[in-house]
């Protein structure tokens, strides 16, 4: 552990005004963002093609001009150890050496090292040499650790990569430095080397050393390992999946966080006659046939193909490789932006046994992923096989259902049947123990867990889609949940439906029984799960009115002694909070509770409805979830505005550009 | 049942001449065939655009010279109804009409009375003058039946068109008609339908009625009823799903046999701004971005399209969504050659819960499915979820290892583990009762099914991935087969593996014990396997004597008594059948148990080694499956050639060209 001692030294220095990485969009840990190089913002998620200085298959022009890539990556060390490639990019540049207009990454040789064991240069000499041919973004000589290495020997290495990397931030002068977590399969370790980089002047982070774990398809690894250097990372810097160049991985590794890829497979698969789908490869030979329509592919026949010189076959195939990689980040960018990512990596993930492996991995890390699940999405909720059940968002639902729900008041519905058709009456808790009706029922036992008619229009309740029949993981799970439920809610004993029952069944039933107020149930239940327990109790205490939607029948306002505290959302089921309202919840809950504290400088602009920008933030509750709704306050805890936060707490605290929270309304003095 | 007279009738007339449907590739009930037209050869899959002749979206010389399309589908009910049209048709002829070199289909005015509730045509009427504008393909005017129709409504109409269909055959001339399959939901009404239909002159077979099951999504029935009319079909002929036009069910239509689709969705979807693609359905508006590089979409941005007038915009949508048909057709294509159509089906029923619905009903079919399953593929069986292990291919081994697997003759192989090791020991049979070894192990627990170390080499055993950990559906599978093989095979009690031994571990134990002779147990296993029960008994009965490879020690070449009687193939791991072993089969198994009989005028050619068509074979053994290895005799059951069936019995019967046999080996006499 050499290397601590001079990491604090470093830390203590005072910051440098660092590289700034903007949030543009985000779902879950996914994201769009815009990073500011010194050739222009680069958007990701973006794939970098390699591109081999001694042998280029696709000139980086093309890639640019034709095929749209705004940024490749090549190898300092090659064109540092040949004496020709050396001087031309000392003496004109690196981009000019490549004619690429666009960001150039490069590495440094590490990927030489596991290769062949060593390479002759120094971290300090091949990051100098970076920064003197112009690279936009170099990198660390870090030490790659390979999977087979003993806990020891990694610890080590880590160490090791760690001095480099304080070393190269002394000397990365105007480029983005990338600073690379290693660690190889020991958790632990690649979270301990991402929260050190984290606190050094590094502007890119490469998850290095996964090479061999992609190679051998050991994809439910590589899932743990993006999962640990994402929990040690600082949220607002690009990660960089590095050496992750075949489409089939891009969506996955995109939904865990990472923001940008490479590529040297598109050139090497194509040697060996090989095409790239986001479904797999398929060989030349086995495939008999085209079906491509990209514009490399398009215009030829699989015999052409098969005729063609092995020169002009790998140029087309690394063309086709090319587009058809950029076609899928272009694909994922669109899930990110529509909120079906999660569908399109469980349909992804169905390309090869090993990757429905790495998707049942992300089961184990549920709980992390959950704090960074939005609130509700615009797309709804495909299952496609039992991983789904690991989704965050059915765990939300779960938790909260079991932490935060509670009965209707003074009245529990009961629905029954009786000669097989089903009834639905109502008893006065008071009158104890009711379940001589043994059919009773009062939850429709779903897969995303026990649902109340009053939460079955919200998120992501009315917006998910299961298939019939249920498969046994299905069937298990609800067996558990109604068991759990039936421990829970004594009053709820024997609940589950025998699959005949809908919701819309139930609340037929329920208007039958016109003294059981629906509307008031609903809102009162998407109030505790929205704002937390209680809330409900802090937002009804009075007279309360439930305006409807004309054309829906929907609850639209809720008035309380005639102020109006909330509006619900048609598309999600969801409440914004009107002023009155906000009022009740920050006298019942205690700072920071639903708030976002701004600085004094901030607090005008928000008053005056102007979002809340992530440098302005001094306080958030650490249990705010993307697109929950969140009162704006200033220190003295005064509300100043409402909105809807983009970013959790960490984010806020870390980002310098970018908006935390979206006001919608401001609070005016 | 009024038309059933009339049909006998026809019936009893000699055969006229029918089209001809060729097979070229075939992967279960999946293919790729032939259809010879007036206007050429049609390779299906395939699909056909819908030309609305009065608003012609996307012209349709584009479509045949620039997407590539050899056949498109009008409405001629339209043309007649139109003045103009109707004038022009018979002046010039559709084809020239319509501006179109390839094969044009028509519909009769039944999807306009689906829509509404009527037509003003006569069957006769409409008929005739699809043959008198040129057609090629020209629909019976079919009674649509509803899927909310009763039984009894549906059987009537289903008679109506029977009756119609065969006014229709008398109508034609040398059009090829098209017989609709009717009878709604009701599986028996759709294959008795399908039954009688094949028994007329009719050359091509729609399924129809089925647009309103894709529009509700209702895939699962929309299986079933698939299957219900492929059972009762005439193989040689086409089946053209009427109405199939979204990309999602193409991969899933073609498994279950379908040839043809026709789409009007291309056009109407566009219209309303919506993309197709083989994953679902987005409208330009949730997109928020173009993520496609079709030639249609390609040279646009988003926000162009979004800025362009809606004919301009709907005409652009129109073309991406015939290019992603377009596109998905030819992948099908290369699945169907490839071996891997049932996971792309699989991948592709995640689409939508609807579709995973639809792909678990293949579970009810997998009886019929195994049937025209291979006996091997090139391509590895992957499993995708708890569906896989509904596949033909899982049946065929479970059903075939429980009713032909024998223990090796003389003493069980058993191993077990000793302090936490595994160990193997031989017990011969006649020790009785070995079981004391309470923790002893012979097969391997798998998804497949129990797998003895003889049969790991073979199809699917050695081809198959699956994810790790396994899903409960898996376990659940993997426990009953043990116990079910607890009970079979007493001596294998207490069988499961915990999951730690591998196949190589347990042939790595046998080898420790020499005197167990693993080649030996693998021939004799897979002889029963391939061949029947006491095939090996059969074709092992003298001095046995293995050959190895060399490179690979795996067992090439069988003796016995000095002759070669079987070689092993690397791919699979099944056998190929040399003359002295098929004569052992051929005098220990009666007729027509393994044999293709063929009539006296193909006798010769396959003695020279020449493949057996179809219009020879006279008799075939019922329980062949494609690909499986065959005896081909003469009526007085001489063996007069071996080689593989690419057909069922039925489908030799049925087709009038094609080969049914492919020879490796004729026997001269």
């Amino acid at each position: 552990m050499n290397g601590l001692a001079n990491e604090q030294i470093l830390i203590s220095r005072p910051a440098i005004p660092l590289t700034m990485f903007e949030l543009i969009r985000r779902d879950g840990l996914a994201r769009i963002g815009k990073l500011d190089t010194p050739h222009g913002q680069l958007e990701t998620p973006a794939l970098l093609p390699v591109v081999n200085p001694r042998l280029v298959t696709v000139p980086p022009r093309e890639m640019h001009d034709t095929f749209g890539f705004r940024a490749l990556i090549t190898n300092s060390y090659i064109i540092r150890n040949d004496a020709k490639l050396n001087a031309r990019a000392i003496e004109v540049g690196l981009h000019e050496m490549l004619d690429f207009p666009g960001v150039i990454m490069t590495d440094s040789g590490t990927f030489q090292s596991h290769m062949y064991g060593e390479v002759e240069v120094k971290n300090e000499d091949i990051v100098s040499f970076q920064r003197d041919i112009g690279t936009d973004i170099g990198t660390v000589l870090d030490i790659f650790t390979e999977p087979d290495w003993s806990k020891e020997r990694t610890a080590g290495a880590v160490d090791v990569t760690m001095e480099r990397t304080i070393e190269a931030t002394n000397l990365k002068g105007n480029m983005l430095l990338a600073g690379v977590v290693q660690g190889s399969i020991y958790e632990d370790l690649r979270e301990d080397c991402a929260r050190r980089l984290a606190l050094l002047n590094v502007d890119v982070h490469p998850i290095g050393g996964v090479v061999p774990l992609m190679e051998q398809y050991r994809f439910a690894e590589l899932v743990d390992v993006i999962v640990a250097s994402k929990k040690g990372l600082d949220p607002s810097r690009p990660v960089h999946l590095f050496g992750a160049g075949h489409p089939m991985v891009f969506a996955l590794a995109t939904l865990l966080g990472c923001d940008m890829f490479d590529s040297a497979s598109y050139a090497k698969f194509a040697r060996d006659d090989r095409f790239m789908f986001p479904e797999g490869t398929a060989s030349l030979e086995d495939m008999k046939g085209i079906h491509c329509h990209c514009p490399a592919c398009r215009s030829h026949t699989y015999e052409e193909i098969k005729a063609m010189g092995p020169a002009d076959r790998a140029s087309l195939i690394a063309r086709h490789n090319l587009w058809v990689s950029m076609e899928e980040v272009q694909r994922i960018r669109r899930a990110v932006l529509e909120g079906d990512l999660w569908e399109l990596v469980e349909r992804r993930c169905r390309a090869h046994p090993a990757l429905l492996s790495a998707l049942r991995r992300l089961g184990k890390h549920k709980e992390y992923l959950e704090r960074f699940e939005p609130l509700s999405r615009d797309n709804s909720l495909l299952y496609t096989g039992p991983e789904t059940l690991d989704r965050p968002a059915l765990l939300r639902y779960e938790k909260r259902f079991f932490e935060r729900y509670k009965y209707p008041d003074t009245e529990v519905m009961v629905a029954f049947e009786e000669s097989g058709k089903p009834y639905a009456k109502r008893y006065q808790k008071e009158m104890g123990d009711v379940m001589e009706t043994c059919d009773a029922h009062f939850f429709v036992a779903s897969p995303i867990g026990p649902v109340p008619i009053e939460l079955d229009e919200m998120y992501p309740i009315a917006q998910s889609l299961f298939p019939d029949p249920p498969d046994l993981e299905t069937k298990e799970r609800i067996k558990e949940q109604m068991e759990h439920l039936s421990h829970e809610h004594p009053y709820a004993l024997g609940v589950a439906w025998d699959g005949q029952a809908t919701i819309d069944t139930l609340e037929m039933m329920c208007q039958k029984e016109p003294s059981f107020n629906i509307d008031l149930a609903r809102v009162r239940a998407v109030s505790d799960y929205q704002f937390g327990k209680d809330a409900a109790d802090l937002l009804l205490d009075g007279e309360i009115e439930i305006r409807k939607s004309e054309n829906t029948g929907k609850v639209r306002n809720v008035l309380v002694n005639g102020e109006h505290i909330l509006s619900m959302r048609a598309n999600d089921g969801f409440f914004t909070l009107r002023p009155p309202g906000a009022a009740r919840l920050k006298n019942g809950f205690h700072a920071p509770r639903l708030r976002v504290t701004v600085k004094d400088d901030s607090v005008p602009f928000n008053r005056e409805g102007k979002n809340v920008f992530c440098t302005f933030v001094s306080d958030c509750d650490p249990e705010v979830r993307p697109m929950d709704e969140v009162m704006v306050v200033d220190k003295d805890d005064n509300l100043v505005a409402l909105g809807r936060a983009l970013l959790t707490r960490d984010e806020m605290f870390s980002f310098r550009t970018g908006i935390a929270v979206k006001v919608r309304e401001g609070i005016k003095l």
